[in-house]
């Protein structure tokens, strides 16, 4: 099939559908649960109750420097295992595919997906192939009346367990426990994955790549010494500024150190020129995680060590927040006080 | 939001998509496991083990005679999980809506999943929604350069418990379990659904309506009679002679008789009408059900007393087979005998 297109055939649940199964899914994604190919996996018990999430990927370019939509759909659902304290086992692949999509694509992205979901230790168990006409182009890149371009959209549900390394972790895990005082941490640069996909879409040609990547090495490592979390966020649409005002409590807000938030030179002199907020940039392997203040150095020490968290930091603290303040605060660089809201939409072409 | 249109805002992350999931999604689906809006659900330890299933659900039109795709993404799901013998608990909603959505049309969507979900007893635990410009129209019945027309995509995630009424039906489903001589059972008249959407789609008007609904009553009641239930599959996409092609074994094919296999007089006038095949005919409400012969009288008094199930019948049997014999075989209404294969794709504008 290699110089074919998917055609609206491949989903019709007869032959053809057969073996785009047969040949690309099951083959690359082979475990004894997929490999009956019946209506639904059946699992094992997980230790511990279950945690379950999904999420779908609609992110124009399919493919990116840094990643693809594969890799994405992997990573951005076992984060937000990780997130809640819960070790990810198990991912759910629903496909919707845009006739006219080159197979060469298709499959490339689901190898680098059974790359990513074998390097996150998680097994595709079972998923769902649909094809349709005449797509646009998702992410709003297309004028109106452009005809199909074969896109393709891919939806992942993740199935994690609530116990690992035989430590619950969820039941310290919450906004409920934040304390004035408590130290807000991010695992690295923010903003490179938006500024990647804005820059493959603008045309702009640089150095940037997506920072898409699983975060469970730093979780496990901080959960696994001790270190008094008390909650964690991934990063990802709305960036830092979304997720701090989601986290933020009545009585209880987050200052943040302008000149304390980590950034690459690169993205933040592209953010310059576009005039783009770093706060509201989207990332895809990056976290954010509030732990008590005394385990901070200890913390950081941790995320340090992880390849992925060299660049963590410190950003801020949680404080107190009387009736009708704002809930996030930044001291700028130049030592003024700005309110850190949430936008209405994007203002930008959403990308993830 | 009621005279409004779906915008791209309302995928950003931001205050819009806040709005969107506080006004519409929780409040409709609204339940301990949800109301967290955690990046995952927390979840008990389920009963013996979890069985996951997904499908995306891309038809058009969005609602029809019977139902629409919020109550067929519930459906469909939970009836897989039937199909293994589980008992469906918790669902995941991910939403692809189209910009230019009409509000209206979205809430009546979700409000109808919502009224399914609570008739079928699964909580929708967690969920995810992207807002994409520029579709041009699921099921390929845009022309090409059409603009772009509201569409809606929805994939749904099910867990459910492999055990339940204290018995793990499991050990005894699947095909390793059929013999010469057991019964091939269908839970009633074919052809429903997919003629109904074609109807719409071509303009045809007629009394047909889909038959979209949850199987869990007849499965249930079949299970906790004993009945010696070898195999279940729900008849959707590629129909009954897809369904059939997929269980038989190499030594093992399946005789039907064209006589016993029940549809209604209008699908059937409808398919005679356009040279459709009844047997490759979608179907969202029916299953097609292996036991044992000698409880066929059993299970067909007990699908008869089940208001979806008053047309069930023994539509063939597990016949042996030689190597190099086609798996599926039909005796026709006239005497000859028709060889029932896979078609390559659906030879019709794909439906469900």
């Amino acid at each position: 099939m290699k110089n074919e297109r998917i055609t609206l055939a491949h989903g019709s649940g007869g032959s053809a559908t057969r073996d785009l199964i047969a040949d690309l899914f099951a083959s690359c994604f082979a475990n004894p649960f997929l490999d009956r190919l019946e209506d639904a996996a059946l699992l094992a018990r997980p230790e511990g109750g279950v945690a379950l999430t999904t999420d779908s990927y609609v992110i124009t370019p399919l493919v990116f420097p840094g990643g693809d939509i594969g890799k994405l759909a992997v990573c951005g659902t076992v984060n937000d295992l990780w997130m809640m304290g819960a070790e990810p086992r198990f991912l759910t692949a629903g496909f919707i595919i845009e006739e006219g999509l080159d197979y060469a694509i298709l499959d490339s992205v689901v190898k680098s997906m059974a790359r990513e979901a074998a390097a996150q230790n998680v097994l595709v168990v079972t998923g769902d192939t649909k094809v349709v006409g005449a797509l646009g182009s998702s992410g709003g890149q297309a004028a109106a009346g452009q005809t199909a371009t074969g896109g393709l959209f891919i939806n992942t549900c993740g199935l994690g367990s609530r116990v690992f390394q035989g430590v619950s972790a969820e039941k310290s895990l919450g906004r409920e426990h934040l304390r004035e005082g408590d130290a807000v941490l991010v695992s690295g640069v923010l903003g490179n994955h938006q500024a990647c996909i804005l820059s493959r879409r603008l045309g702009i040609e640089n150095g940037i790549a997506s920072d898409c990547a699983g975060l469970g090495g730093m979780v496990r490592a901080l959960l696994r010494e001790g270190v008094r979390v008390k909650l964690m966020r991934d990063i990802t649409r709305g960036g830092l500024a979304t997720v701090l005002n989601e986290i933020v409590r009545d009585d209880l807000g987050i200052r943040l150190e302008e000149r304390e938030i980590p950034v690459d030179g690169e993205v933040e002199a592209f953010c310059g020129l576009l005039g783009l907020d770093l706060l509201y940039m989207a990332n895809e392997g990056k976290f954010v995680c509030v732990v008590e203040n005394r385990d901070v150095t200890r913390a950081l020490a941790i995320l340090h060590q992880n390849e992925l968290g060299t660049r963590a930091a410190v950003v801020g603290h949680v404080t107190a927040r009387n009736q009708g303040e704002p809930g996030v605060l930044l001291m700028t660089r130049l030592g003024g006080i700005r309110v850190v809201d949430v936008l209405y939409g994007e203002g930008l072409p959403r990308i993830c």
